[in-house]
């Protein structure tokens, strides 16, 4: 569940998750009093001492945080330790990395139980400068490796990458690129669970050729009014009207009244030449083409990337 | 070897390639009548006839050329033909492209024996605006399977990936999202064959973080004179004092005179803050800390690959 930068909704959020988690089948790995659900923050603009207070609550604490975006890195630490200190240990800190200095900084400072590597490929919030995860990943590996054997005081986090994942063969790489698990948006955009609207999904399903039709910029930011993010990020979406007015020098003031009337028509907001709402997605939605329920979503993936990894295998060892 | 923009050098440099090939092992896979070496052409500039007549001399007949960066995407179709007739179909033709939309057209009109499909982490020119090999591989190989497969007359390419692999890790993930073969360029820069100067090589090495160390631009395009390329390409490069000044308003002129000076200083124009020359270089610059002689790169990456590919099975058999 993405908290965001605003906690007010949080409380209740997480009362409707335990109810609906109460009829689902129990979690072996989770202790009894630890909800089976993560949570993600934008540090840039989450408060951590009233985030503190709700998921220390009896029957909040989540199983997992996910920390990404800090103004400064130094956050990072007093995120992590609050957490652990307010939740007895009992939630996994998960921090998202965008570079190979980021990681140094995140797995120095906050000592992450899992460390996020995030490729330039990823939908929605970024670093605005980047790497794709053939080369971020193993750079990244090689360098907190190195860190955590030198220093034995460290302790070595769980890889995981996001950004440009969309299928089994996706998962099939990140593996042998060196992370055990992966993470996906892009692609659970298309899923019957996710809450956006229908204008938005649709415009996911239509699009194709990933690196060609979105872009990550400002742009969007500066329309929405989500103008907090510090300036080391962007979010990559789908090139539209509104990125195309501005490209060609239609000023904020005009690009924002087209905007807003956008907004006013709904779904019609995401269609045609005249498109103009944002539409976060990465580079891999030319493989979304369908919308299916979640778990199918995650099975799929999951039968995919063995099959995928099966196949590459038995290939090499014919050579 | 890159015969690039100008073929004027070519003849010459055939003519040192068949002498050093002549005391080398013959490859059985070749005709005895072909050189066994692959040409590179940028299609914006070099001369097609001038080419044709060049490759077609006896004893000059490449066992591959790679065509890359037409200025129209018709000339594709020029210049496979052409070679195709001119060496009797013993030249095999290989495409690179940046997009989904550019794979589609160049199988369409070239029927490639071979599509290499770069990723936005490539050194050197690229798609100005692209995808990782993450996303960008696996819609490319769907879109023209499912093109051959409606269009028996339509030739299945052999797929190709390009861009930020260094190492074995790259290679396997390569393999996994579907491509049997892969081009490094970067890691071969620090091979003892590579004919670049000291101060680049250098630079290359010491450089790490790519994603945050190199940028795609124009600028060095501009600062060297390289300004005929088309403006859907740009160069991934080291960043360094010559882009800086740019972004913070140098002036060309300003920019170009000094950059005449470094280009004076020779190797010292690639060494500290004040680092001026072009260092084109991808993302994957991070894993390439050593210079090797390139038959030693080569089998490495391959062992490698092998390795990472066999980890990753074995760790999906105990699921």
């Amino acid at each position: 569940m993405g908290a965001g930068s605003d906690v007010s909704d949080l409380p209740g959020l997480l009362e409707e998750s335990r109810k609906l988690l109460s009829s689902g089948p129990k979690l072996e790995t989770t202790d009894s009093d630890v909800l089976p659900i993560g949570l993600g923050f934008l540090l840039w603009g989450a408060p951590l001492q009233k985030t503190l207070d709700i998921i220390s609550q009896p029957g909040n604490i989540p199983a997992a945080v996910w920390l990404f975006a800090p103004r400064e890195q130094s956050s990072l630490a007093d995120w992590s330790d609050g957490i652990r200190k307010y939740t007895k240990g009992k939630t996994k800190v998960w921090i998202q990395v965008c570079s190979v200095a980021e990681a140094i900084s995140a797995v120095k400072s906050a000592q992450p139980d899992v460390l996020v590597i995030q490729g330039t490929d990823a939908g929605g919030h970024g670093g605005a400068q980047g790497a794709g995860l053939t080369a971020l990943v193993p750079e990244v590996i090689d360098t907190i490796t190195k860190i955590c054997s030198d220093d034995s005081s460290i302790r070595m986090p769980s890889f995981n990458a996001a950004g440009g994942i969309s299928d089994g063969r996706g998962l099939a790489s990140a593996i042998t690129l060196g992370c055990p698990g992966i993470t996906l948006g892009t692609r659970y955009l298309a899923s019957h669970e996710a809450t956006i609207a229908k204008g938005y999904q649709d415009a996911v399903l239509r699009a194709s050729d990933g690196g060609m039709s979105t872009i990550r910029s400002s742009v969007y930011d500066t329309l929405r009014g989500t103008t907090d993010w510090p300036k080391n990020y962007g979010g990559r979406g789908v090139i539209n009207a509104s990125y195309h007015d501005h490209m060609s020098g239609v000023d904020w003031e005009e690009n924002k009244r087209k905007y807003g009337e956008a907004l006013k028509s709904g779904d019609s907001g995401w269609e045609g030449e005249q498109a103009r709402l944002t539409t976060y997605a990465g580079t891999g939605l030319g493989l979304v083409t369908k919308v299916q329920p979640a778990g199918e979503i995650t099975r799929e993936i999951r039968e995919e990337g063995v099959k995928a990894l099966k196949a590459a295998a038995e290939k090499i060892a014919r050579l």
